[in-house]
């Protein structure tokens, strides 16, 4: 085990380690406490000697069970600095297990009380539900500003639309970009909605200084630049969950933009890839209990990528507030035979309108306030 | 149907189409030609009467196969600007296929004869083997130094190094970023091979002047603006297959470089996520052949990341040659157990030597030229 | 294309195709109508004259759409009896299509009516409510009749109760097969309650002549001998779906009981395989209304295999009613610490009787009656 | 902790376990040592006490790991007993981790020479390789015959066809069954070549009788009672593995079989499921070094379910014996076009005799015999 190796270059990750709050006066090292190094049969003893020492010079306390061949270490202490990959790759070692989790800010060990974002007027989180609605892409002034107000008399709290549009082909309509960016705002200054878009890379972010939540979809779930950028921009990120990531993950990239000093943080469920294809995506709605235990960050979902049939948005809008989902954001079109872009999924505000009543009903049945703000 | 439907802002797309190069004579529209509408039954005859009118308009050509209550239209013709969302989302509309692929620029049928790829002396496709093979993380000017000489010495032609690192958590080393871009064209000065090493953001482009082959790594495959800003780089661009990705997707997200206007892609199967926990990911192989068939550019395969152990890298490595795959992507390390990251599935130039001349035998044996330049 | 071909024997399937059950006065003919074959380019005319007299002697309209060098055909009739994988096999076909579904009992567009299945005093579908509740296991005389009474009094209207076990190992419990069948029948006659149990092999059927329901567990769900088995033994069946089934394979084993003369099919979904290990499985609870579109029968939740673990259940239990299961089978046990199979997904009696008001609210809220009776 | 726990009734799991043989000279309770159990923070003393009590009546050695509020107890000692789920669900545990495999007859560690199947005339594993070609149905005693004769002159040392045929569709051609049985046992004595054919139920067996290797499909790996049944045949058994199934699941779906006193088990891989659907399932080559690790039994694989496209079957078959392979089984029909069953995916005896000799220069590349038999 080498000298060197201790001097792991932390300062030249490119963020900064926020102070992490610890609720309830539990200490850091309370819980970033436990890792299990399982040695390979008869390990060289030398070697065994050394990774002993070296952990011990990492502030870790060191429990040894020996059996007639096998040892196990058990690592007592602050194991947070100690690289899982690098002791993995140890001739003496068959595996490493941590079981504490590898996020920290994120984790509602550390902040047990739900954070609540703020948006304008809107609380989301703790209680506090968000409705998103609005069209997949924003096509024209006329377009956004008529659905803006549609959604907003059926009861959103906040309008969405996508300017800068991810397209599987490079042929597909790309979005109104800057130019869609301003008619969003124009129909935020109409209706007074807070708005929410989607940022595709860093170079655009000039373009968000009006938007209220930036979005980072699917596709990006793990843009690590873009994520670290989003930890320094002072906006509540809505972060949505990639095609095929698991929880972990998900929390991971939350704990990058969290890392970087913004708390404010939405995570997203808006289905996973799975072999059936009937649906666009298999939306997961365990998501939601589990998320809310494993974090602290408000839940929200997204019903309308999830299954890519317009139909089938309402019912699992519904069933999403029946599991705790912190929010909804739904695609509404004013005509979604001519949508530019994910008519098949988009709803219209007549079906909309139908829906919010049975979301606040729901909410009422679920022991939360029937009125959302 | 809208008579607006017709200005789909296609010049706002942020690319522009590069004329499609037609192989052996055949005609863009020839091949671009069949959709299938399957419509609802007992449509609204002004309706569809509306949609037959705007088809046409398109200069596509109907052919209408009418059953009892139910009908079928058959489109011929260039289909490739009527949008499949569009149709789909009509009332009197059940489904619509497209029968031609979705890609162009990346096409076979289009463009029969293999894609070679030329970098510095070395060429990759239509028969000629890239052996790419270097450390996860450049971790110091020595150790590329010595790792590139190794590999060399065992007859790789391509050096692999990551600078900037995509890693899930923020708190894993990120990489030497700026200074580890340095020491990696230190290693191409000294042993005179080509370097290949991964772009994360837009951002960091400019650092990737005297670099030869821009990797875009596996999480970054539908980060659509950076693939829009490689169509322009004139490089040679290393394309990982995504986590969860399609054959299809893999090739649209090449369709985008290729669209800028660089047809310089090499595609990389590097595992797919599954519900095997075993290895890392699962090396999905088929996509070898399958690859070569649907498109002319070259494929190669990365066993270090698919199976994450690396007694697994050599006979993958092997069966990947076996299969027909242009290249490889290794990595290797010398002194795996003290890696920075990765270590686990690197080898060490010791076993990367004793496999090389395998490679050959393999190469030889399916029929290739025994020597790869 | 060989006359031979016309002679499959359909004879010897097996089993007998039953009269086809049309609803609102809806022809078969009118369904089961339509299927596309893309041929390849420039097809041998001799040979698609083969094909196309052959399609005609089978009763079958054929519609060409002829384009440049591509053509297609439109095949509209009766194409229920032509195998398209014969179909595609052809050296002149690209590919095929069918339009309509290859399920017919299980198919709502012939029985438009919810079937509501009748179990002793209990009716399951059309707005009736399956409370099925019990042990993983059925584990002594004792502690069936505790867990039947408890749950009996919480509002459950079936007991479920495993006697043969599948287990993934040999060496774990494998249940106490026919005593533990005997134990069962003593539960039900103390309690009244309607008893569900799995079946394993057709050998077992003759233990099962009490039983009331007999289930068929997802790893079996394609066992095809044992699904035509019990498409002739006359008591309702509750069809698990498989951890990687879609939709529609589903169907296809419904529809092996009901093309047996059995239509008393109780589809349930209990999670499917993917990538995420946090839980057991993933609950796809859009499996719902998808469901009740495509077939009258009902379909009841797993929220216990689906999750594997006892704090999800309730949530997910919930989330099922909201999305608008006909039922639930959950599993409970007196005392989960001590379980000899599946401990830590049961629920105590206790969180089963906190549950069971919520559902009642939750299927008011959603419009059906309070009383599941 | 009761003490009834104690009493898990091991004798009524309907198989006898075999006595475990042990490789050179290791002991049994050598390997089968190690089991850690990550206690909830500040564990109720008296459970804890009785745990250890309990397990220390199991005869298992406890090391405790004793943090500032943390506890891990390593148990040393024969933990084959020790049901791991008995020990999650008590409250005070948070986790249990077994560290050894749960199969013991499969593992190599017990058994480090590989097993060596005797099939007539033709031995597998070991080196030895299995060629095993034919129908995927038997259509009539000709066709059988025909084909038998091909593939025997082109190499193949084993016969396949399918009598009892699973299919999807209770529509689709389900096997000319006893019929088929009976042709396929005359291609046996017409061509010397011992046969290959799949049951699907315990009540098919009795027709099993001069069968040679019998055949156990994807979607019956976990039909238990079938397994069981199986490992009293005395036959040499070919185990495919499931369409979702993990590596582990398929060695204890083996276990099953051994368990019973079969020793003679051959895997296959076949191909999983996965979001790609342009190949039927996605083969899974690693599946082959992962195998042959863990397990010392054959490994065959199955490149025409994998891919359901004959173009595929070459190149896949020859990359499969390119990672060591022991063995494939490939569908041949003497006309896919008009095959029964599978036709898209069965390859001519022309393409199957120019696939054999290179077959043959691979072995020998790989460092095998080049003749099989």
């Amino acid at each position: 085990m080498n000298v060197t190796l201790k001097v792991v270059p932390v300062v030249d990750i490119g963020i900064k380690l926020r102070a992490i709050t610890i609720g309830k006066g539990r200490k850091f090292e309370e819980i970033c406490r436990i890792m299990i190094v399982i040695l390979k049969e008869n390990p060289n003893q030398a070697q065994l000697e050394n990774l002993e020492s070296w952990l011990k010079s990492q502030g870790v306390q060191i429990h040894r069970s020996q059996g007639q061949s096998q040892t196990i270490l058990g690592l007592v202490g602050d194991t947070s600095r100690v690289d899982i990959d690098l002791i993995s790759a140890l001739d003496i070692v068959e595996e490493v297990k941590r079981v504490q989790d590898p996020y920290k800010a994120a984790n509602r060990k550390f902040h047990p009380q739900d954070t609540v974002i703020q948006v304008g007027d809107v609380k989301i989180g703790g209680g506090n539900f968000a409705l998103i609605a609005g069209p997949c892409s924003i096509e024209s002034e006329e377009q956004i500003c008529f659905v803006a107000k549609a959604v907003k008399a059926a009861g959103a709290n906040l309008l969405r639309g996508g300017a800068f549009k991810p397209r599987t082909s490079p042929y597909s309509f790309q979005g109104l970009r800057e130019a869609g960016l301003r008619m969003l705002l124009q129909a935020k200054k109409e209706t007074g909605l807070p708005v929410v878009t989607e940022v595709m890379d860093i170079s655009q972010l000039p373009f968000f200084d009006e938007v209220d939540v930036i979005q980072l979809g699917a596709r990006n779930m793990q843009n690590f630049e873009l994520l670290k950028e989003l930890g320094h921009c002072g906006k509540p990120i809505l972060l949505k969950r990639g095609l095929s990531s698991t929880y972990q993950e998900l929390l991971m990239s939350a704990e990058y933009i969290m890392a970087g000093g913004n708390e404010q943080v939405i995570l997203c469920e808006r289905g996973i890839r799975t072999f059936e294809t009937y649906t666009r995506n298999t939306l997961d709605l365990t998501a939601i209990p589990v998320l809310h235990r494993l974090s602290h960050l408000p839940v929200i979902v997204d019903p309308s990528h999830a299954s890519g049939k317009s139909w089938l948005v309402p019912p699992m809008a519904l069933s999403a507030v029946a599991t705790g989902a912190d929010g909804l954001i739904v695609e509404v079109h004013h005509d979604p035979e001519h949508a530019w872009c994910d008519g098949p999924q988009s709803i219209t505000p007549a079906v909309f309108a139908e829906m919010t009543p049975k979301i606040s009903q729901m909410r009422e049945l679920m022991g939360f306030a029937k009125e959302t703000k």
